[in-house]
């Protein structure tokens, strides 16, 4: 770990001067925005997948290090030439740089697929794109199979890029963007992890190092956490890059039910916890405000609800004889921490086949699918409309209720204290609508292309959550190989329209949200 | 039909007398809002009740007409004793009338249970007021099996009930809370079956008559069409009730499948759509204005929308090989509008399998459901969420994306040419958010009580949208026997939230829409 962050330092460090220099010449002609920030995008891959390529190096199992070692020339290279051959522009308005992030991450994904098509682990390209997009989205939805018996570097890859997907994008959005001369305050809205973000520093820069501090940090307090369940120090890197990423993906056919083991599958779900819950509010705490978890209704709300359902679940699960009451507990807890931050773990093995939720009893598995869709907090690692978004959807309802009995009342939409305005609201209920019609329209496409109804609309939902597997032919013992290959296209947009559509909207609520503030400031202050 | 008209309108004038000498001499004491609208409301099923006391009594088939007059009789007696010894208060707020209308609706079903129970029809009670409820909220779920040997007047009963639930219970209000000394203004919110209803007329009652007179006008129109078809007076009788009032039963246990006949079926699936949409528009245009259909944006909507999709599921269907090309298209364009319009009849037989929707292709089954939630317009007598709304939410969206491109733009939400205030947005968003809730919360209890995914998810939707028969175990050709007891009960609540639920938000929205525009015209004015 301390191996990758030096490497990513120096990496940055060297960047860094050189992309100022060019920045201040300005000597060509090319003025691409989209261009000059997908090509630092690809470099800031580099490091990664010099990491899987050493570790291929390393291990006995195979030996695609040519390969791997190719992906990373030709990204280097790719990015090199975006770098040197386009420049900027001098403003960057809020939408544009939605737009530069949304072709970074589309670019990532075709180059991140690289590596494990030139090694063969995956026999085509599109195979390749759809895992690289499942892992460069922190989705987690695999098409390689079997898993086991590819080489340890490629599966490395696959972990790394989803590390990168579940916090990395925001972290690389914040620390490269800065040095493009793109002032401080219209890319608090790219750095915000939450509406709050206002509060972590006043420096957009030094708050992004923070922010990727802190991601690195807890990647390495799971890795370690793994080691002493009695985890390798490759098993508990892998699983921690994931794990932090909410992504999913895992070195073996069966996911953690490989382990068998609950210690390890309690460290993960700390740990994909730790991942759905605000960065900013982990921010806090780590600052010794350790009180700003209970502050936030968002965390609570978050806790409430996966611990209900993961009870609920597990009662249903014992009453329908699926297993005994410690281990219903076990899997129902685990299934609900593992649906509801979109982590996507699967903990189902022949010893434990409790854990494959596809095969739940209905009752369990139709908490599965809100579970998904709502997803984990605002500004963390996690999938799925977010709490925050669930919460002002039930208070919409409540002031609707009100109205009835009272018609006369001026029912406000608060969250904790604070009134939320009409604007924002409406992008709520926007981005709501959006994501149901994306999953009607997903599922009805996804039926069409033979699919049946469960697989369907969970497999639409799982996407657009970026949660990894989903019910019916493509539970988590299953596998992505399921769907027909024009239906793994629609699925990887699904994959990148959840992660992108939301960080477009959200990056839009937040401005908004801040804009709201600063007035009400300004005017306390007259 | 005319012998009903005569009926109903001598009994509301001797009622209109009596209640009026009531209301001036007031000499009980106990005011209660509830029991005296109530009672009025068990009255008015009077005439219904005779009617199909007096089928019964002709026809040869069965001797229940004993049941059926003793029905009528306990349903008399509650009703007078009500009016007799409960009385008014002076004012009605909107919110105390809609919980007049609401324990009416409920007593309804309840004494409209009676004569199901009392013939034998239905052995339990509680399979008798799930009949009457799924009649009353014209649902059109039945747990009545074998349908057929049933008497011809316990079988009419049932479809009576279905036109009083449909626009019935809309005009029951409107024409006996008039006498009731509620003034006009106030009592526009319940009356008003569509935003507009000012434009209707300026006094309540004669307003009400009008729609009456549509309504049944309506009936008479669909009756007089299905005899054309070739079918008996009774069969297109029973069946014009509940086509006008998107009801859904049939006393054939093949549905209109009995018939196999293209006519009868397109004749019906005119009647649906006519019943499906606002009976301002038709009021409007059968005071000499037909264009005001092609003004309504809503109206477009809702024929685009119908239209699309009982193409791209006949198409689906055909390319499945379910039949042929003439047929996909006779089952694609009927479920469409079934379903849509929350009708809810049935086309499938032995000679025509494929209008069975439950066993369609998982793509044409894809967009059944979203073709559920939404349903018809406003105002008509179709459930579900209704059109306007399905347009509210997508305006939403797209003011949600705009804001990404532009952010310093003020989108506002508009139909037509209006802007729509704030207030009645939020509520918008709030019901649907309420609706989307409901069906998770019954789909959850559905499937813990044993159900599969599919048959409790679209069970909920098809009961929360008063549609009828569900997918998976419940689908067309099948009955809501399949639920357990319990389950039925949940469906039973589901039914009346549906309807009762969208009425008290429809209430409110439709009273505050008055008051913006009262306000801007008085703007206008100075």
């Amino acid at each position: 770990m301390t191996m990758v962050l030096s490497t990513v330092r120096q990496v940055r460090a060297v960047a860094k001067g050189a992309v100022h220099q060019l920045l201040v010449d300005r000597p060509w002609n090319v003025t691409s925005r989209v261009g000059f920030v997908v090509g630092l995008g690809l470099l800031f891959l580099v490091p990664g997948m010099l990491l899987a390529t050493l570790i291929e190096w390393g291990s006995s199992t195979s030996n695609s290090e040519v390969s791997l070692g190719l992906g990373a020339l030709v990204t280097v290279a790719a990015g090199v030439l975006l770098v040197t051959f386009t420049r900027l522009d001098e403003d960057l308005p809020p939408a544009s740089v939605f737009a530069a992030v949304a072709w970074t991450w589309i670019s990532c994904s075709f180059f991140g697929a690289l590596p494990l098509w030139f090694s063969g682990a995956l026999s085509s390209f599109d195979n390749a794109l759809f895992e690289a997009v499942s892992g460069m989205t922190a989705t987690g939805s695999t098409v390689l199979s079997p898993i086991e018996g590819t080489g340890r570097g490629v599966l490395m890859w696959r972990q790394i890029m989803q590390w990168y997907g579940g916090m990395g994008m925001v972290v690389l959005a914040v620390t490269i963007l800065p040095f493009l001369g793109v002032g401080g305050l219209s890319l608090i809205t790219v750095e915000a992890p939450g509406p709050t973000s206002d509060r972590l520093a006043p420096r957009v820069s030094s708050t992004a190092r923070r922010l990727w501090a802190l991601y690195g940090g807890i990647t390495v307090a799971i890795a370690a956490a793994l080691m002493i369940t009695g985890l390798s120090l490759y098993d508990a890197v892998a699983h921690a890059f994931t794990t932090a990423g909410t992504g999913g993906f895992s070195p073996y056919d069966h996911s953690i039910g490989h382990f068998d083991s609950t210690a390890v599958e309690a460290v993960m779900m700390a740990g994909m916890l730790i991942g759905g819950v605000s960065f900013t509010l982990h921010w806090r705490a780590a600052s010794g405000n350790p009180r700003a978890y209970g502050r936030s209704s968002e965390f609570r709300t978050y806790l409430i609800a996966v611990g209900a359902a993961a009870v609920v679940m597990s009662l249903l699960n014992w009453a329908d004889d699926l297993s005994d009451l410690p281990n219903s507990f076990r899997n129902g807890f685990f299934g609900a921490v593992t649906l509801s931050t979109s982590g996507g773990f699967a903990n189902a093995s022949d010893a434990n086949p409790g854990g494959d939720f596809a095969a739940w009893t209905p009752g369990a598995q139709a908490l599965l699918l809100p579970l998904m869709v709502m997803g984990g907090m605002t500004g963390s690692t996690a999938g799925g409309l977010k709490v925050l978004r669930a919460q002002v959807m039930a208070k919409y309802m409540r002031v609707g209720l009100l109205r009835v009995k009272h018609p006369q009342v001026v029912a406000r939409v608060k969250l904790g204290q604070r009134a939320v305005s009409e604007p924002i609201l409406q992008r709520v209920a926007g981005l709501v609508a959006l994501y149901a019609l994306s999953a009607l329209v997903a599922t009805f496409v996804l039926a069409a292309l033979g699919e049946d109804l469960i697989t369907s609309s969970s497999g639409a939902i799982s996407a657009l959550s970026n949660m990894g597997p989903a019910l019916g032919d493509a539970g988590p013992t299953s596998n992505y190989l399921v769907f027909t290959r024009p239906a793994r296209g629609v699925l990887m947009a699904l994959m990148l329209i959840g992660r992108l559509e939301f960080f477009a909207i959200f990056l839009v609520v937040v401005s908004a949200y801040e804009r709201t503030r600063r007035l009400h400031r300004v005017k306390l202050r007259r």
